[in-house]
């Protein structure tokens, strides 16, 4: 395994890589990696002639406020945990590597940037969708993996990918949860032992919406979100961000289920914002 | 010569070029081809081994009453001059064909973009970054030509480029002039007889600001700029939109001259804007 830290080592690689007709899978992240991130990668090493791990805390993503300082870093756990997995390259620069002085430029989708999370956190998938375009274009990957969980991150991306011809195969792998449901996230860790036992609280809610959508064939959305932050608000103290039930493709929101829809919240535990979602498919 | 109207079909062309380690040189341009063009096409020519010369009338980059809809359009004649001057490929994608339905993704450079031209055009440099960053994205070229006479336009496009790590050269070329000192521009055709005499009064405007830079030794830009809107008012009836003098990298006004400076004027000749420009050295 080789870890890489310029944009132009990257850039030499990647048109090697090209040349030689390779395929080639990106999982990129913020570091801290975990279950989840693993299932990225070992799809990625099915696909792929050849994986890159790219771990790098992207400010630009973060809102004044938010969690930019104190975001976990473990690059040598980090290291180790890709070694095992089998990853090739890690592609890791640094701030001023990918923004140097000087730096202007942003891409953005516009309408599905500035609904659900992008409504809480401005300028987040702005900041995304900047880092991201900047990896494809340094990395070239065939693939590129993304986690579920972050559906609206995944979307937005897919939507930009597209939009802007590059020639990526954009691939969304299932959410990995503890057994209690907990889905898996780098911010997990910041929760004390009393919230933790309360984070399972959004899979709850979740399994409530698939079980009044699938079984009781519920169709009415305001109702379903209703019995939902119900169950929030009697099994934990958290606070609600949103909950919303959305097209999976346009993430405008549903009045009245038909098919498949998309089912996300988002919501603080205590100083720890955590988000969930679940394609539940309803009747036609 | 092959012309290419598709982005999968190009997308193969440049990607063939990239396993065969071949040069590429793009003019991307919106047709209405002129002795402008004719001359980032020559130097394309000499350094590329193949050069792609594309045409697109742009919607994006036209804001709301602008002259997209009359903006000339002479594909045949286009595709002759082309011929002539040994250009491998052309690509002519439909609008469709670039914008597809559901289409949401833009690119922009901030601050630089909404200055000069941008503050008068707003939106209009998201747009031209958006297109030009999807041409590079299809067409992956070695170097890339721009006239000077777009000074704004091309430091905006050299920015974006290095921000998104595109791996293209940006190459400026002289700006092309009629012997009246007229630059040459496709807008140009729009011109009455009366207002093509009145035309180059934007090119005396910019001698007359040399004049008092390099021979007069004249430092005081707000001078300059008195002298320039007092040429343009005694030789025509143009209305001026704006005359600035700035550092020419970060474009940012500049009080009191020294070392190299950008001026550059937009004026309205009846119902046609005009825009020039001179590099001029004065003393450090």
């Amino acid at each position: 395994m080789k870890i890489i830290k310029t944009v132009s080592q990257m850039r030499k690689l990647s048109l090697k890589w090209i040349r030689q007709g390779k395929s080639v899978g990106l999982i990129s992240t913020m570091g801290a990696l975990h279950k989840g991130h693993r299932s990225l990668i070992k799809q990625s090493r099915e696909e792929n002639d050849i994986s890159v791990l790219s771990i790098f805390v992207n400010p630009v993503q973060f809102g004044q406020g938010e969690d930019y300082k104190k975001y976990p870093r473990c690059l040598q756990k980090d290291k180790r945990l890709a070694e095992k997995e089998g990853v090739e390259i890690i592609f890791a620069p640094s701030v001023e590597e990918m923004y140097p002085q000087g730096y202007l430029t942003f891409v953005n989708v516009e309408n599905l940037s500035s609904v659900l999370c992008g409504n809480s956190r401005a300028g987040h998938f702005k900041g995304v969708c900047t880092v991201v375009n900047k990896l494809f274009n340094i990395i070239k990957p065939t693939r590129a993996y993304f986690g579920q969980k972050d559906y609206q991150q995944l979307k937005i991306i897919e939507r930009m990918t597209k939009d802007l011809n590059l020639n990526v195969a954009v691939i969304m792998m299932p959410i990995v949860r503890e057994e209690n449901g907990l889905a898996i996230s780098s911010r997990n860790s910041y929760l004390s032992g009393e919230e933790r036992r309360q984070a399972p609280v959004l899979f709850n809610a979740l399994k409530k919406a698939e079980e009044m959508i699938r079984v009781k064939k519920e169709t009415d959305s305001a109702y379903i979100i209703n019995q939902m932050e119900h169950k929030v608000r009697s099994q934990s103290k958290a606070k609600i961000d949103y909950i919303k039930i959305c097209e999976p493709e346009s993430l405008k929101e549903i009045e009245k289920i038909s098919g498949e829809v998309l089912v996300l919240l988002a919501v603080w535990i205590g100083k720890t914002r955590l988000i969930d979602n679940f394609l539940i498919k309803g009747d036609e």
